[in-house]
């Protein structure tokens, strides 16, 4: 496994790879790699002659309140997963290899990146459209692959990909958990003893949510309600929105039916944990 | 020389050009081709093994009230004029294959697409930006070719393909001109007989120009207004701006020295021209 720290070096490679013929598939993380990551990795492998990641905490997406300097950042630990996965590229800029000076640009899709996350982390979405165009232009994969657990992130890229025709496939894999429910995330390193044991109340309210309307529940404002009392009783957590939508177009769905995300932000503390389930009505 | 009208089909021919290693050079254009398209055309037949070029009226670049509906599309003459510069492919999509029902994606270029053209025509630039990021995705061309003429939009265009990592080099050339100086415009036919006669002061005025500053002139306060004086008394046009900027971040220069661009745009009728020159002192 190869750490390439430049583009132009990355460039170099890449131009090895596609002059043979082999496909390239693509993981984009910001480190701290777990099973989440990991189970992308492994899909890539399967399905790519070549497998890259990137690995790069991108200041654009967090706001000025964020926690961008407390994110975490082992990367003896990552490259040894990643190596362990057989990945033959850790791409790992710098800041100023992705943003030299005199960067001016960006790339925004509206009216979906203004809900949810994006309504309580204003430019978000922006900064991860901009890095995410600029690494699919450098390392022009055949496949992305993404979790499904930032479900507006999965959504948004897609709309990108799409509207900008990106030469890509977008792939979402499932969210991984760990053994008592809770999505594996970067974050829940975190998040206090007690925090981290209430937090399995986020997605015992996903599957009693989804129980509930799979037995004939059409009301999201009642399932919203329930889910809201659950995490409440059951956690300190401040919840920062539950919403029923339509799973492409992200929009409020009130009478429950078609393709549905139920998707919900709830902070602990200073960790703001992210959490959701897609099913058909 | 085959025409192609969507996406998919273009893209299966590139796959094509690409698996037997051909190199690609792409000319962008909104048709009305003239001899400064040629010329773009003719340099990307010398350099490359396919030509593509794309003729697509971009509504985005167009403001409410501008010249979207009256633009020429004299589609036969262009599908001539390109075939007998032994172009390869062109591009002729629709409005809905560029523009499908839910597309939500811009790029944006900040700072330097507000001043200039980008103060008159608000929406400009990010309208083409996004066209020429699609096109680029779509064509994935080696090289991609622009006219000197659009000197903002050569700019904007090389911020926006350095910035996001576009894996394409972008070649600028010279602005083609009338015998008498005005520089080669799809909007030239639009002027009256009057108007078109009088239009070549603006290539004078940037010449007079020039020449006063290659004579030690420094001042771009007496260069502006010895131009503007100048157009003012030679023809009806009213002057939208005329600007001496440095040439690569179109910022405003007082006293002139190193790369300058001296840029204007002139409306004569409802008909906007736009000229330049460039030079180092």
């Amino acid at each position: 496994m190869r750490i390439v720290k430049s583009v132009q070096s990355l460039r170099s490679s890449i131009k090895k790879y596609k002059d043979q013929n082999k496909t390239i598939g693509f993981v984009p993380t910001m480190g701290a790699l777990h099973e989440g990551h990991l189970a992308l990795i492994r899909k890539s492998r399967r399905e790519n002659d070549i497998v890259i990641i990137s690995v790069f905490v991108n200041p654009k997406q967090f706001g000025p309140k964020e926690d961008f300097n407390s994110y975490s950042r082992p990367e003896k630990k990552d490259i040894l997963l990643a190596k362990n996965e057989k990945v033959d590229i850790i791409f790992y800029p710098s800041e100023k290899e992705m943003y030299p000076t005199g960067f001016l640009t960006s790339i925004n899709v509206e009216g979906i990146t203004d809900v949810l996350c994006g309504a309580s982390r204003p430019g978000h979405f922006q900064g991860v459209t901009t890095v995410v165009g600029k690494l699919i232009n450098i390392v022009t994969p055949d496949v992305m692959y993404l979790g499904q657990k930032d479900a507006q992130q999965t959504i948004v890229l897609k709309r990108m990909t799409a509207d900008l025709n990106f030469p890509v496939t977008v792939k979402i894999c499932p969210t991984v958990r760990e053994a008592d429910g809770l999505a594996m995330s970067s974050r829940n390193r975190h998040l206090t003893a007690r925090q981290r044991e209430t937090a399995t109340v986020l997605y015992k309210s996903l599957k009693n949510a989804k129980k509930r309307i799979l037995a004939g529940e059409r009301s999201s404002a009642r399932i919203i309600r329930s889910m809201r009392a659950e995490i409440e009783k059951n956690s300190p957590g401040k919840i920062d929105y539950i919403a029923c939508v339509n799973a492409d177009s992200l929009t409020p769905i009130k009478q429950l039916k078609g393709k549905v995300t139920i998707t919900l932000a709830v902070k602990f503390g200073r960790t703001r944990l992210i959490d959701n389930t897609i099913f058909r009505i």
